[in-house]
């Protein structure tokens, strides 16, 4: 219905975009038509139920939430005001008798997990280090006109000129040049004036030919494909600066949260392999027109995509099946590092660049962890080191310039949100960190950006735990402490109970935000998958007396983490605060260096073959290790003697 | 109109096919339905005047002549019964007059130049023998399943058992795999048990990946692409053996008869190049075909081409624009061999299969002279050879194992029958041999499948004007001696004369064949050519005491040519007869020893780098040098000693 003539403004917080309705579409279009795309899996049907969206003021004149709503929603949510965007709509009847003269204000707030936009990804991070050694280089030549005394075919006259215009090459330098790039250099040549750029990858192949001089336009971009969020740096690759970070969501996520759920989708239709593929190239695509229009660059002047993923992301992005890696003995389809045309995978790069895609080690242990690996150095420490990257799935290296092995834990969802009663990603508003008053059981929090609480992330989460042990809330085997149940802030729920950390009147979800007992049980099995995981590659590496001299954690939970946290709830082994560092997106970087020095590919592909993969799960010892990891911080307080405050917590 | 209550039966001849005429459609229509393609350069349109047919039987129940028949044929040969396909059809109103009784028995001879087959291409040749050595080579392999004790990915296990399992591959052996197929890897696998023939290129690239053993099914093609005719050989590279011989016209001969004709094409628009790029490539396929299904091979168990061809037919293959080998300085785009993986080409061998074409020297020395060159291996003689390939384009190369030089004339097509007034090349009907009676002048002849002759090719050419000039016939200028001029086998034709070969009621054209003076001028031009370009090359390297010791004469013009005659018209040096060797299709053996032996293929680079190639025509002595060979032998008797018929024979 036209309601052009009334005067209904919506204001959307909080990206303060302030619009005159003129019709009455859901909000899921309307957001749409003003290009604020919104995340939605089933894409406005109403079956997925995820496009929740906060009416703050203005609700009475919405029409009533529909039976859709009701199956997604809770009673008292809706009541307060959440609606889905595909369904909520304005009540034009109810518009109509607004008088002519009347306007109308309605405020609408959009969560941070709804907005495509405005996440907080982990982009930056300590390397250390990588001497540039890139595989492409450019040359401007300008050449001599053919003639009838030196007649040389286009091909090898240019090749001649590189030869005499750079030491980068000796005399009897063999060079190739791409077959679609062969058929275009004699126009390319004789349109201006002879005068020519290449680009020329591995000292050897030709893979861009331009006029003029465009020598200083030599770009790399390096990726980070998680199974959640992925990054993107787009690098210089003549000085090794980086001009530009943009990162996305893995638009994979609508089809499945995790990897497996993600195999499960492609086992049940191979089609879906190529929708799955589809989604993340078009994110890769995304985020180089990003990187280029905020660093005004022309993306075909960007020559090399270096990527790293785990061993699904790897696979689904190469259009291989995964299939195989979700079945025991969990088998991927390859593992050493590959060089692709760009245009095989789509990508918008440069027509004749090339993608390197770092190696996994297996089905489980993917392209990242080399790129932790790779970043981190960890194979030049002297100590032994553990290495833990804890995105949606969980990687532990140990190792140093003698010994490394790897192994995966499936822990990394719960510590990202999933399965958490309020939990959510690292987005504005999530509660990530806070301190419970031992006394008065107070508590003070921290969010992202600052905004009012919506939820929590890992880091508070992790916080949230250490603090409720410190406080005596939770008893070390992860129950609630039966002395202080009649707390005001602790609250019976059916058999169990939960902890208020943020109360209704603070957050602005209309209720409050609280640590279940089950959110409680999550994090045990994702610090005990860690810890026993840690233990049992450390065992494998054979020698008893071997022991963790230092920590690196990594990913962006790892960053952000309060490392003495995760140590106290026992997810990391006991050792000096000191000698934890946090390493940032450590995948990332190796990505970046893995572009940046064509040597690391070697060293990589060293490193796949020198890497033991341990398969944790499949160990004797697992269940054992397992259920006495769970316990806070372990059932065997030894391993754990720094950890005073332990001898006044309750076990059960 | 419909005819089919008539009884007209059709026999075309020498194809014997017999058809009962159902309507009055042209006859070019008629043969293209009973799948009897002709040739025809414009497609029936009536304006190429190339479907020439003779109606032996019947031509009175047929239209009177078109207007285009009328341009086309002259006066005497359409009262013959030489019709158009395309404009020829039977007169309906005279054929309703039949009874039905009544039959009609038409009869219609189909020239061999018509039909697009049956033509007399060579194809062989004496190689001079070559290792085994090829690219590809095939291993069965029968996997063990993966565990999870060894989880290794597909590939990584793929390669594992290759490196155990045969001693070409060192324990470092690093492999590569075709994208596309890695793809396929982890099905084929898993669907055939783990038993699998892999084809392994260069001991390093997986190019396919079979079930089961199919390690004797290993085969490669090898192409020579003439400007007129393509030749094609299927070769099992696992011992060498040739297992089918196949050619075709060059379908591009439809849109120029050599190739600055096509080079105009091209120029004129340059989608044309997709046009004729298309007609090779076609042809290519269609000789793919022909010989896998002569030898029962699957086409996709064809894993290389190895191709040569001159300058020209080597870019329209490769769809590179030879514009400018058609303006001086005749720049190539590329001279260098190349790899191109067989999908980029079109065709239609195992689907990631590689085309292997050989380098080309300059814009008028193709990969076919590096053929002539590898094959006759030239480069190893003591003596200084001479080696001619006399296709459509003629090259001349001089070397022996210390010097190699190349240089190209265009000479050949007055030798293959063009611009000859009853020439043809090598066809059925052709005569081929010739000898005078010096007292009668009386012609004995022999033709191609000792068919009545329809007219004379180019050993009959060269025969021809030997005889003519040991007959006195000749003088050694080339013109007619007018001594003879009252002889009844030679006719005055306005100010000129011609000799008839073969009288009326001997040919089966229904008019005599006849040597014209313009014929012999076009003769004398293209010897001319090859002796002058002979002298300038041998000058060229430097020493004027090199004498030429041995010649090669190559080609299918070559290998039928009369050696002696060839010697005595003065197209090459007086040496004793016993050093002329006649080494048939040596730029086809070229690339079968390409295909064969890899090693050939870096020979070919470094023949490349070590080859002089000399502009002929830009050389300052040319004109003089070619005006005295104009002369029969050549103005300068001194340089034919031996020939002591000369003495008897006028100057002019």
């Amino acid at each position: 219905m036209d309601l052009k003539n009334k005067n209904i403004i919506i204001n959307f917080e909080p990206i303060s975009r302030r619009i005159l309705l003129s019709s009455d579409k859901p909000l899921y279009d309307i957001l749409s038509e003003i290009s604020v795309p919104i995340r939605s899996v089933c894409g406005g049907l109403g079956t997925c139920g995820k496009c929740k969206l906060l009416i703050q003021k203005g609700k009475e004149f919405f029409i009533p939430p529909t039976s859709i709503e009701k199956k997604s929603i809770d009673q008292s949510e809706l009541e307060y005001g959440w609606r889905l965007a595909c369904q909520a709509k304005i009540d034009a009847i109810k518009c109509n008798l607004l008088e002519k003269t009347e306007s109308l204000k309605i405020r609408i707030f959009l969560p941070n997990e709804l907005l495509l936009e405005d996440f907080k990804i982990l982009t930056g991070g300590m390397g250390k280090g990588v001497k540039r050694f890139p595989a492409i280089k450019k040359y401007y030549l300008s050449l001599d006109k053919p003639s009838l005394e030196n007649p040389q075919a286009d091909f090898e006259r240019t090749v001649e000129k590189l030869k005499n215009s750079s030491k980068d090459f000796s005399n009897n330098a063999q060079f190739d040049i791409h077959f679609d790039l062969l058929k275009e250099l004699p126009n390319i040549l004789r349109n201006n004036k002879n005068k020519i750029t290449l680009a020329i990858r591995n000292n050897k192949t030709i893979i861009a030919c331009e006029p003029a001089n465009t020598v200083e336009d030599n770009f790399g971009i390096a990726y980070d494909i998680g199974t959640t969020t992925i990054v993107g740096y787009l690098i210089n690759l003549n000085n090794g600066k980086i001009y530009a970070v943009a990162s996305n969501l893995n638009s994979q996520t609508a089809y499945g949260e995790d990897v497996i759920t993600r195999i499960t989708f492609i086992k049940d239709d191979k089609e879906n392999l190529n929708v799955l593929n589809s989604a993340v190239v078009n994110d890769l695509n995304d985020i180089l027109l990003k990187l280029c229009s905020k660093a005004n660059v022309d993306p075909s002047r960007v020559y090399e995509a270096s990527i790293v993923g785990n061993s699904v992301m790897h696979h689904i992005f190469l259009g291989l099946d995964p299939t195989n890696i979700g079945l025991s003995p969990y088998v991927p389809v390859i593992q050493k590092g590959l060089d692709i045309p760009s245009k095989k995978l789509n990508l918008n790069i440069s027509k004749n660049g090339v993608a390197y895609i770092a190696p996994v080690i297996s089905g489980f242990v993917g392209a990242d962890t080399i790129g932790v690996i790779l970043s981190s150095k960890i194979y030049n420490e002297k100590d032994l080191t553990l290495a833990i990257d804890i995105g949606t799935n969980g990687e532990i290296i140990i190792g140093n310039r003698k010994v490394l092995a790897v192994g995966s834990c499936a822990a990394g969802s719960a510590l990202e949100g999933a399965h958490i009663s309020n939990g959510m990603r690292a987005a504005g508003g999530a509660i990530d960190s806070l301190k419970i008053n031992p006394k008065t059981l107070d508590v003070t929090f921290s969010t992202i950006i600052d905004k009012k609480p919506i939820g929590i992330c890992g880091s508070g989460l992790v916080d949230a735990v250490a603090e409720m042990l410190k406080s005596k809330i939770l008893t070390r085997s992860g129950n609630f402490n039966k002395e202080l149940i009649n707390h005001e802030r602790i609250k019976k729920i059916g058999k169990t109970y939960e902890f208020v950390i943020a109360k209704k009147e603070e957050t602005s979800l209309g209720k409050e935000i609280t640590i279940t007992q089950n959110d409680i049980r999550q994090i045990q099995m994702a610090k005990a998958a860690f810890y026993s995981g840690t233990r049992l590659i450390l065992k494998s590496l054979g020698n008893n007396n071997r022991k963790i001299k230092q920590i690196f954690l990594a990913g962006a939970f790892g960053n952000y983490i309060n490392a003495k946290n995760a140590k106290f709830i026992g997810m990391i082994p006991d050792i000096p605060d000191e000698k934890i560092y946090q390493i940032g997106n450590a995948a990332g970087i190796g990505a970046q260096y893995c572009l940046l020095n064509v040597k690391l590919r070697n060293k990589a592909e060293q490193l796949l073959k020198k890497t033991s993969y341990i398969e944790i799960a499949i160990k004797k010892e697992f269940q054992k290790e397992y259920a006495e990891a769970m316990y806070f911080p372990h059932l065997n307080l030894d391993y754990f003697p720094t950890l005073v405050e332990y001898r006044n917590i309750r076990k059960r």
